[in-house]
């Protein structure tokens, strides 16, 4: 601790021409400088901007003592290994969707989204106020990882599609970019589940490798052109009514920061997480708007598909569930959080927005 | 500026002692001591709750060199003159619901809610990032005052009636606790709206001397025991879709504190809003339940009604806007706002709510 020891003498040597009481100020302001990891392109400005946003935040609040250094997907780690080199200590933080590691475990799904989940307000809710958290961060602890909800889209789209989608027949046989618990879902009603990098996306499309695709909503999707092979547009993506987006942050480098470090980190990630979704919700719309009229056809998924999806979905959280004890004590948090929630929020909230859009 | 030249002495005196550039740090880090005056009793630990967690991140991000002394309502300033207070410096800042202040100006109802207006995440999308901050705030500077979002509770109840409204004709000379722009239209379908401070409601109630009053959600409404005398609970409050709270600022004050301290105090504010949101999301369902088991009749308005307060509303708005410019240059931004977010809500975030809340 000798950078400290030179610190004190600083703030004493100051105190005592004073009589300032200054040493905790120069014991907690240390210059620290991290690397951020995100699992975005600089193209998706909405999610990799989320990233700039937190790191300005923390500079701003510490006066740039504390500074974090964002690097987007593929610069410094891959997109799809960011908590990988967190939790090894590559990187300090990183910024990713906890839902593209189900492969390590199913678990982490659930600090993004699971098929026919939580809505946005009620993720938050869930996950600050819910216990959601607490549960979360005990899951991430054994990867040395502890975890803030930094970013969310709001519901995402159900995709693009080649073909028309009329019953649950249609799907048989689709071959179709969508990963994470929702790919196992969509398997079990005949899709093959695809994972393709995003930048490749679109030629396996183009030239049908692949009939249809899912990434975002309309400001995002925009940008990667899919409506010009794949007009149909689906809703909702029943798979994605929330997706939050985490600053994932090792564990040892978290313990080792200032307390006030802690709290501008924390609350940066916070307000960044704010921040985006009103950002999502001010882009969408216009961005809705000119896919209309590029030849977007937007359709709802037929009721027959989601009532299947709905009931193959709760049997894989049931299934997963009794082989899987992580999986099981959040899943049963959460499903008794989901029932509670939805039978307020078809009262005042839902009647709310019905009216409204019904006297648009 | 003394106190920051002594400051300044400090710093250099350190930084000479041991060739540390440590100016940075004490200029930006002075003592401070500020005044919060809530409009809200400690008893609302929701709202009271979030003025005391913005004093809680403030001191936390600043290792208590800032610090936030909060007030309840009545305090130190009456509850409902929080805006006063702040603008002639009494108090360096407050929190508050703008839309008190419709008395002097109708404009400052844009900054909580209007009747038939945003739900909660649509107002954040407007104020962050949909134009509505920078147009507040250029109203608010008339007052010498800077807003910041600081709490929601989201859509609020329609309040409790003695007797059940069936029709419009069941409002004539109704007596009900409501005020600001709401006050105004249901004034226009019969109702006598009444100003009476909160602890003064339930004896009204309870002796006949109103026959309604609408105060906020299950949660809240609760504590004061109006399910006791008036158990029918009207759903949606469509006055009040969301209800955000502001941190009001005193301008020179602001304008004051070291750069670093304002990003604190902004971020602060902002994670404040989301928690408080999340806050009541927890909190509504178990005290809706519990209002029920106690004899809470929860009952939709009727189609009528709402139809008829929707056009006296908007009618309402029209009318203000032909003779107060600051209203109508909010007014039409916002609702240009209103119409392209509803265009967009329709699709994926409300058809994933319904399909949600039609399977529980």
């Amino acid at each position: 601790m000798k950078r400290r020891d030179v610190l004190r003498g600083v703030a004493l040597a100051g105190a005592a021409a004073a009589s300032f009481p200054a040493p905790a100020i120069a014991q907690s302001t240390p210059r620290i400088q991290w690397r951020l990891a995100s699992s975005y392109p600089k193209s998706l400005d909405t999610l990799y901007g989320a990233s700039v946003e937190i790191a300005r935040r923390v500079a701003e609040a510490s006066d740039h003592r504390f500074e974090i250094r964002v690097y987007a997907g593929g610069e410094i780690v891959p997109g799809l290994q960011v908590l990988d080199a967190v939790q090894n200590g590559t990187v300090q933080c990183g910024h990713s969707a906890s839902y593209f590691y189900v492969g390590k475990d199913p678990t982490f799904a659930f600090d993004t989204a699971i098929p026919f989940g939580l809505n946005t307000r009620q993720q938050n809710a869930w996950l600050y106020h819910g216990g959601g958290l607490p549960l979360l961060r005990a899951f991430f602890k054994t990867y040395n990882v502890v975890n803030f909800p930094a970013a969310n889209t709001g519901t995402q789209m159900g995709g693009w599609y080649r073909k028309e989608i009329r019953s649950v027949d249609d799907l048989q046989g689709l071959k179709m970019r969508i990963g994470g618990l929702a790919g196992q879902v969509v398997s079990k009603l005949g899709v093959i589940p695809q994972q393709i990098a995003g930048g490749d996306i679109y030629p396996a499309l183009d030239k049908g490798a692949i009939d249809a695709v899912e990434w975002s909503g309309p400001y995002d999707d925009e940008k990667l052109g899919f409506y010009k092979v794949a007009p149909h547009y689906y809703y909702p993506g029943w798979w994605e009514g929330t997706a939050n987006v985490s600053l994932l942050v090792n564990l040892d480098e978290w313990n080792r920061l200032p307390k006030r470090y802690q709290a501008i980190l924390e609350q940066s990630a916070a307000a960044a997480n704010l921040s985006s979704t009103a950002k999502y919700d001010v882009l969408n719309p216009p961005a809705a708007k000119r896919l209309i009229a590029a030849g977007a056809q937007f359709r709802p998924f037929p009721a027959e598909v989601m009532e299947a999806a709905y009931k193959v979905a709760f049997d894989l959280y049931k299934e997963t569930a009794e082989t899987n004890a992580k999986f099981a004590n959040i899943y049963h948090n959460w499903m008794q959080f989901r029932t509670d929630m939805l039978s307020w929020w078809r009262v005042a909230e839902f009647n709310f927005d019905y009216f409204a859009l019904s006297h648009r």
